[in-house]
């Protein structure tokens, strides 16, 4: 409890005056005025988190957590529990397609097994920082213990920390683990305060029969663990999961640390639901990165006001809409430090009319 | 007349099998299926543009072509004329918008000046295929002769193939020419049948009292040329630009090569109804990278059939929605080829439910 504390303590209020400076910034370079759109507020934005007029995002690193979930069993999940574990394998090979993506995009992959319901082996490329193998089936009574909650995001914030001495100026973030969509479904409902069918949607591909049938195993454990909705660490004992906790913990972390955090889809989204209903700040350094087709995700994103930069359809995880996101907030700050300004290039400002 | 025939006649039906076989190898990858959305649709729709079905996009290129416009002594634009001649300069020198993000995306910009008002000196990075000195006013008689209309779309079809000799597996399109909205308007009213009211915009950022003006100027040079609707040349000689009739060619050429080709914004979406008008097929080639501020690029997109990739508030040209579009592009035809499959990763597929 004391990292998270003081992770917390950290965290200030964004300095506005950086939006004036990187305006007058755009307002110079050789484009009409506001003619890139999204993209100036993008460089904008990265300028007030980081407090700088002219920020680099040199090193761009995406966070994938994975972890499993007791709800599995209840049939929520068109894929076996098996799956997140050997996806961990397949994302330290390099071939799944969050690999793909942050070769793309130039961004590095830091895969963290949070809870996966086995044993991984240990290797070089995969941080093992397990809460427990998996939570347990939040139908039947808390997915986790309070201490596990406060573990999962101060694990989340360990890794952040470590990986942020060697170098982050941009955060991206991700999920794997079977059934978490139910998890974030749970989690949504009892911050948003919105009806669990409108924020339930078919995860990996579910058919009618799985998804009436999931509606209804999210509702029974919220009415069972009746989670505190001002409390974050409740709803995430109640209903989360250890991955969701600790990409909190990266949001509480990068937002301390003045770097931009790139939210994926719907479960970074109910991890930014976490993360905010902890630390309202922490919505300043949040980007959103894409619209999932997971309706409650949606509902996130109107509920914490955040708009999103992509609308590609995406329902993967993993942080693939992070890494499409880094890349076209890499691309404002390079419009934002790299372009000619009108008097260095010689073209004549705007005339009346 | 001869080479726009020959490339006319080269343009064949996509094929469509290659969508299923795309599909197959998709539905193979480890990842649900359909979960990358409108990246799946791209990575299929660039395999049947190629008839490929594991296509590689190496070589990027994004055509940036330059005219003037008679229609500026008119006063369409905040911007003085001089500003086409110092923005290619600007582009030259690599610090303009397209610049920037070309490079951020590994693309090469080939610039060209079809028509700028003024003679530009010709260097290395500078290709000069000048139609003449800029378009006459069109609120005063035809914009250019119908020769000059061939000879712009023969000049885009030449620089095209003389690129695609260097190697195009991708190509880009955009736009600079003070001006060129207003004519990209009348084109547009013309071939959709729509009001110019409704397919007019504020350009590079033009106050109340000059939008009335461009609207009744548009509307004037419609009334006085009549261009016949079913003729694309006639459309283009009365109320287009060289640099409109440029990148018609490019699309041309890059159809007849199987080249996927990525639109900008609203005046290359007037130089893809150009292309439409006069070869239908050439819509299968296209990619839509955006959707533009100015409301007649919303017309073009959707008179084309057209889905945008990227909403981001763009109304810059230059083929900056072009260079962000050919990142995706590429990202998904890196999932299409770089993902392991579920046999080679050992993942599990999907069960019942």
């Amino acid at each position: 409890m004391q990292l998270l504390n003081k992770t917390i303590k950290g965290i200030k209020k964004t300095d506005k005056l950086f939006n004036e400076k990187a305006q007058a910034r755009l307002d110079n370079l050789t484009k009409p005025q506001g003619s890139l759109g999204r993209l100036e507020d993008l460089a904008k934005q990265v300028a007030v988190i980081t407090g700088k007029e002219a920020p680099a995002l040199k090193n761009k690193v995406i966070f994938t957590f994975a972890a499993d979930h007791g709800i599995a069993e209840s049939g929520v999940s068109a894929y076996p529990q098996a799956v997140t574990a050997q996806m961990v394998a397949n994302f330290i090979n390099g071939g799944a397609a969050i690999n793909v993506l942050a070769r793309h995009v130039g961004a590095r992959v830091v895969i963290v097994d949070l809870g996966v319901a086995s044993d991984l082996k240990a290797q070089a490329k995969l941080i093992i920082k397990k809460v427990g193998f998996g939570t347990k089936n939040m139908a039947n009574g808390p997915a986790m213990k309070r201490e596990e909650a406060v573990q999962a995001i101060e694990n989340g914030i360990e890794i952040f920390e470590h990986e942020f001495r060697k170098g982050i100026d941009i955060a991206g973030i991700g999920d794997m683990g079977i059934g978490n969509t139910a998890s974030s479904s749970a989690i949504t409902a009892v911050i948003t305060g919105l009806a669990v069918e409108d924020v339930t949607g078919r995860g990996t591909g579910i058919d009618d029969r799985s998804f009436a049938s999931k509606i209804e195993v999210i509702k029974k454990a919220i009415a069972l663990n009746k989670p505190d909705k001002g409390d974050a660490l409740d709803i995430l004992s109640k209903v989360g999961g250890f991955e969701i906790g600790g990409l909190a913990g990266v949001i509480l972390a990068a937002s301390s640390k003045r770097i931009p955090v790139v939210i994926d889809g719907f479960i970074s989204g109910a991890a930014a639901l976490v993360a905010y209903t902890l630390v309202p700040e922490t919505k300043d350094y949040m980007i959103a990165s894409h619209c999932s087709v997971e309706k409650g995700h949606k509902a996130i994103l109107h509920y914490l006001g955040l708009s999103p930069i992509l609308d590609l359809h995406l329902r993967l995880g993993e942080g693939t809409g992070s890494a499409l996101g880094i890349s076209l907030v890499e691309a404002s700050i390079k419009i934002l430090t790299e372009m000619a300004t009108f008097s260095s290039a010689a073209v004549s400002e705007r005339v009346a009319g």
